[in-house]
């Protein structure tokens, strides 16, 4: 059978994941190939539950591991209801964020040790893993400013800051690290691309990056 | 430093737990022992906020798996918070409802693979694992008749019942059967008693238990 391919966006606050999710997916539209475009935390109806739960700012105050463990309570979700039938039958998936966030915020700056995280990735990811991860990269002010203005144009709005997007420049260098050190770690499906660049270069990037490593050569096409 | 036990009780629905539980630490403060009752899923803020989307009759469907991630988010938070806390200062600890109960909703009943389950355990619970477990055991046809009154109380009084009394007689033979098999598998911590009794012939047996898997012999004290 058909499978399609597994590709995620990663990176710290307001570093264009979403966007770029969404470009990509256009392009490949643009040449038949047919995709999703999806994002965590959530990505289907009780990780979407989940995922309120995590970013409201009542919630009370629990632990990396608390958290991790909510996060692949709603992976596994999203797995099995959008993702593994989505490649099953052959469409594209494009994901805004997976593991490696988690891998990131919770591990490489909140302290899990990575024997827990390696263990829920086995028990939940399996062998669903991304064939290629997209991080953007940007410096932590990038990161900070913008955060700060999504969350001046929540409060113009009335809406509260989720809890993530409550952090500090520090909290922003930590992720950036975070996520460059992952991409170092497995090269083989990472890409890490200037997220500083116009979203239309950027996307011509990403593209090169997936023709690269996802699609065959023309000859053998 | 002065240790406390962790005791928790176990059991189908309306298996007496809760009265179990609030009787003996009746009798343990009696004797000048100090200690806490608790519950799962819930016991501390967080992990209640969770309990609250697990038992919610609104939550979307979603599997054995994911519920297991959730169950532990919340018993990691109150082993944290509050369990282990609790037995560090010296004081015993009484839960209503602990992993077991993962393990044979999930495991047993929901099909989870016992390995992710050993995992989560492994993770979470580390070395706190129950001095005592009592498990109540009644006829399924007890468990399912005492969980309608409980139900059409709600109803009566126009609250929804929640995820878990809604199931039918082979679900709670089931669950039934899987208590039975965690106390087999585990006799050194699990002791089984005939819930059909009435609550203080069960108080009694329950504390007989707990002085002699617990309490040194007198000579000794």
């Amino acid at each position: 059978m058909a499978s399609g391919r597994f590709i995620t966006f990663e990176g710290g606050e307001g570093s264009g994941k979403s966007t770029q999710a969404r470009l990509l997916a256009d392009s490949l539209l643009a040449r038949g190939i047919d995709c999703i475009v999806t994002r965590e935390p959530g990505g289907s109806p009780f990780a979407e539950q989940v995922r309120d739960l995590l970013l409201d700012p009542a919630t009370h105050p629990h632990s990396a591991l608390s958290e991790a463990l909510l996060f692949y309570a709603a992976r596994a979700d999203h797995l099995e209801k959008v993702i593994r039938p989505a490649l099953v039958g052959g469409r594209w998936v494009i994901c805004d964020r997976f593991s490696d966030s988690t891998r990131v915020y919770q591990v490489e700056v909140g302290g899990l040790p990575v024997d827990a995280f390696r263990a829920l990735e086995l028990i939940v990811v399996k062998l669903t893993y991304p064939d290629l991860t997209i991080v953007l990269d940007v410096p932590a002010e990038v990161g900070l400013a913008r955060a700060t203005t999504r969350r001046l144009a929540q409060a113009i709005a009335g809406e509260d800051a989720d809890a993530y997007e409550k952090r500090d420049a520090d909290f922003h260098a930590r992720l950036r690290d975070g996520f460059l050190e992952v991409a170092k770690a497995e090269p083989h499906r990472c890409s890490v691309l200037d997220g500083t660049k116009p979203p239309d270069v950027i996307a011509a990037e990403v593209l090169a990056q997936v023709d690269r490593r996802l699609l065959p050569p023309a000859g053998s096409r």
